[in-house]
């Protein structure tokens, strides 16, 4: 079988992660990379992986024929225009989460990869990490019976760089997108309601920035089911990664993954080492197995298992925390089109109020 | 030092309970029991533990002019008459949780206490509890830092008989009251605002009485503190009362109580027995606690660690839940008041739907 | 039915334990107490009880028609004349372990407890451990199938004063004793083969007094399976009594209890509070379960669960760990009677070196 | 830098593994492999890989002037004369455990080495596992004070097939000398007496071969320390090891690495996982590990951290044992050079008594 071929598009820390561990795919060939900042440090990084090709101009790789597949690891509002150029040049298509910050973009971006009949695979790649996975089991074959409640833990060891807190999009749909996935990875059910609260306890720089760093979101579910979502910007002992679905016939807990085993007794306690500290390091073999998944539904044209609606689902539901958030109250998604509507007409009443959102 | 003399009123589980657990302090002696349905049973269950007196009639407990302290452990409508009863009568008062179901009139007996200057200590027992009072200590001597978040699991093995679903008050008053005693104790802070979900997932016999069986509160804090509750009317796999206090500087987390620290490792999977079963066993040694504190602050003429204002507040945030859950909206614990007004009115201007709360 | 009433011989730290442990049980009084240094301290002690009778000499309980059974909590050099006494005298006994240092004296025990029908029960209160019970469950249940390997590991927090160890009878006999018993008691097969190691790695106290205070003894049992204990008279971090018993079809691994099951984590660590620190506090319900099944023996005319060849035997294997370890070399339980021979030739040929053992 | 060119001998299981850890390392390349049932199938899997040479007759790979380092992964009984081939050729030598099953030859080939001043790594991997090491650490950073007890389990999830247990060397040499190495590794200290126990308790094959299948084996350490480990051929419940250091400050204890965190309450237990299964995933960063620091120790003339000393020393202990075990008494190792000539002169005297060995 001839290799897939596949051109990166964004050579930062999370493109790079993903060109590793394709390289550890025999089926798959890295065969080009663009970055806008491309210079001879990533073309001395590609020489040593072999990959032919280093250009400061996605467009070369969504150009090149003999480009099977198309990473897309720049920043979140290049997602859009990439994928609709990707899609109408036929390429299958694996972007990082989120897809955009605007649900209507999302819908735009998932309509070109749907007319060109490419897939499009997006970067939840909790859903592949080993404790989360064995959790949806237990869910999925009965073993917990009926979900009545979802609880997710999710705490990033150190704040990010103001720089990134600016265009982040706010913790909803930065960070807690990721937990909003597993929350209907798990639960196996839609989201209705959201009601978030959320608050400045770690940095001022997060309120300077109409930010939160500490948030609480409870969510219903289609099937009845409540869930709770908790989130920090800092959680010193390391990241805080957790999640437990409690059911009609039992509960699945996933705890923390530590570098070692160890219990040391001393005389003034019993400690082991902290978690893992980085979501490099505990969900290292998850961009692996996410990885591979993508190449394998390529290879047999299989559905993907994270795809453009998980995208948008997971959107929809940052969305309406944050405007849960902001408006004080529980929100619907089924009441998203009319506050987003709403919302744009304030802004054009009002246009020198947009900046403080 | 001659023994503090103690009555007991209301000779049910609980009141048996406390009986067994004071004949072990050497400075009290229990001289008293009264309940509605003393019979020769009860006769013979306190001539065992060498009580002098037997009667139906409370008013000879709080006649007595031996007797120091009155337990009232009789059903919740009795508490605020026996507590305003026993405090004109100059005896120091344990009142189980909660003191009534209604804020003015938990009032009027806190008022009735304050004029007599007796001692009350309100049965929130879980204060005493070795895993959560090592918590509150992290929380106290600054090892976790600030409070950012503090969550609550409380989950009952069994779903109580119809008979009690009916006259019990609702989830939030029955159960989660506990459950906000302990935010409270173990944040150090107060709650302003509270958001309650609910829904019926267990069985249909809650909907019957305008009650839920699954619900999710959380809480905003006056120190800026988050928090979430969760509670179950039924875990199949025993009693689930885990607490964890999420800071600045760390966290500190209580997980289950078992019956054994075994482990068995079979061919199938890795084993431990279910956590203890029920309250009677999971808080066994919270409730000898919590007696001998009540003993101690009578002997030393000491505050009691759980007061009037603890039971009042933890009355307030379950008010402020059940008006939550109704009203679909967070609720300020000082909208209460208004809201109360406009609920009183509503009922009395639609009297036949009153049934239905 | 009539209360059995209780004397006990010996009035230090076990047996004020066993004394308030026997108050609350309903069917028993403990009527008498003797201790050679009964003052006004332990008359004050027992009036606070209710314990009528206060008496130096062992004599007056033995002599006392009213008494149903005695609890012979004195020194060990003590215990094998006054079972014998009570014997005779018709008491149902309880003695606390070792019966005695020498197996021909235990022995002359165990035979007037016999010709006098009465019940003996030795003190083994470990076999009454939640923990300890549920390993032996899974023994007997066929849980784990046939036994192959019994590992227990058994640390005290302190070594005892000088006083004590001088009369302790050595590492083997006063310490590990509990761990021979326990190893008879998990497997369900008697021990046939012994070899100890040990050597004073804590304090040069115990070499002077012929003593170690670091021990390894590996067993083979009748049944095939292998054994291995090991003792520290010193583990800074609490009493560390753990046990693991590996078979055909699994294992079942007791770890320590704790005081909570609170989990810190901080920058630095993932921390809980070390295990229960002192036998008291560990093995506190084991002591009130083992008086319990002895009161319920004498009510119901059961044989007791921990009897006389319990004690002989766990004598017996000590013993023969005492001789391995002098010998360098395993040591058999059916060579005690050759080697106890030789050794008392020896002591007879060379007396001067007597004090060395 | 020009990257090392390798060689591999013997392309089994193991082999294989050494491979495709190296491909990851990017400062080697994998030149050449040999193996005696070389074919199609292993020259594919090494065309896959890049690897230039495929050959029958590891002469091919010794012989190669462009190959700077060779891995021995051949049967034990062929490791001796492809070491001292390999050092006369000036090759850096990576040997699986154990160098030979007789120290008089292990000791010819360490000697070889020696004179030919090339680098020897042996195969024990485990010293480089996470857990492992970080116990060691707690050792040598003074964490745990003064070692006085070390503990070692090892269990296999299923037992080898008869031909292997026919050419194995029997338990001590084969499984257990991980073991015996591990003793050294994290005591620091060399193992004076030994004394081994063993016996069939999973399947007789085992006695057909003169072996055990089951043992325990107590270390006396030249520091004083004590120590034990157990090894069984069949742990139902998948690959037990676990290791646990006592000391004066403290303890440091590993316990095993399961495949994931999740703990599963029902209405019958809290289960979880079985331990990862077998060695490959248990050991598979470790191999990785080891991999890692032969090459850096060639690339910076550095030490390598598993040399021949440390082979040719666990091999003694392993001696040492299966002597104790068949003798019936401790063993020391100062004894083994008279034991193996008194050994010799029996097996010359009965030669047809030499196979039951």
């Amino acid at each position: 079988m001839k290799a897939i071929k596949i051109g990166i598009i964004g050579a930062g820390r999370i493109g790079k992660i993903h060109v590793d561990n394709l390289l550890r795919l025999p089926q798959t060939e890295v065969a080009a990379v663009s970055d806008l900042f491309a210079g001879p440090e990533l073309a001395a990084w590609a020489a040593e992986r072999g990959i032919g090709t280093v250009t400061k101009n996605s467009q070369d790789i969504i150009d090149d024929p003999e480009i099977d597949a198309i990473f897309i690891c720049s920043s979140t509002d290049t997602h859009v225009p990439l994928i609709k150029q990707a899609a109408q040049a036929g390429k299958h298509i694996f972007c990082e989460k989120p897809v955009s910050m605007s649900l209507a973009l999302t819908e735009e971006a998932l309509e070109a990869v749907r007319q060109a009949g490419v897939m499009l695979q997006v970067g939840f790649n909790r859903r592949f990490d080993h404790n989360f996975k064995r959790v949806r089991e237990c869910v999925q074959n009965g073993t917990i019976g009926e979900t009545h409640i979802v609880k997710i833990t999710s705490r990033d060891p150190n704040p990010p760089h103001e720089d990134y807190i600016k265009v982040s999009g706010g913790i909803f749909m930065d960070m807690m997108i990721h937990d909003f996935d597993m929350a209907r990875y798990l639960s196996g059910s839609e989201v209705e309601e959201v009601y978030a609260q959320g608050n400045v306890l770690i940095h001022p720089v997060f309120a300077q920035h109409g930010d939160v760093d500490t948030a609480i979101v409870t969510l219903k579910f289609k099937n009845g089911a409540l869930g709770v979502i908790d989130n920090s910007r800092q959680a010193v002992y390391g990241y805080d990664q957790r999640v437990e679905v409690f059911g009609s016939k039992g509960s699945a807990a996933a705890s923390n993954d530590h570098p070692n085993t160890v219990e040391i007794s001393t005389a003034d306690s019993v400690m082991r080492d902290k978690p893992l500290h980085f979501f490099l390091e505990r969900y290292n073999e998850a961009y692996v197995e996410e990885t591979k998944a993508f190449v394998d539904c390529i290879l047999h044209d299989k559905p993907v298992p994270v795809d453009g609606y998980d995208g948008v689902q997971a959107e929809r539901i940052a969305l309406a925390a944050k405007l849960s958030s902001r408006l004080g109250r529980p929100v619907k998604l089924n009441e998203l089109q009319e506050l987003v509507r709403q919302s744009a007409e304030t802004a054009a009443a009002e246009p020198e109020s947009s900046a403080s959102a």
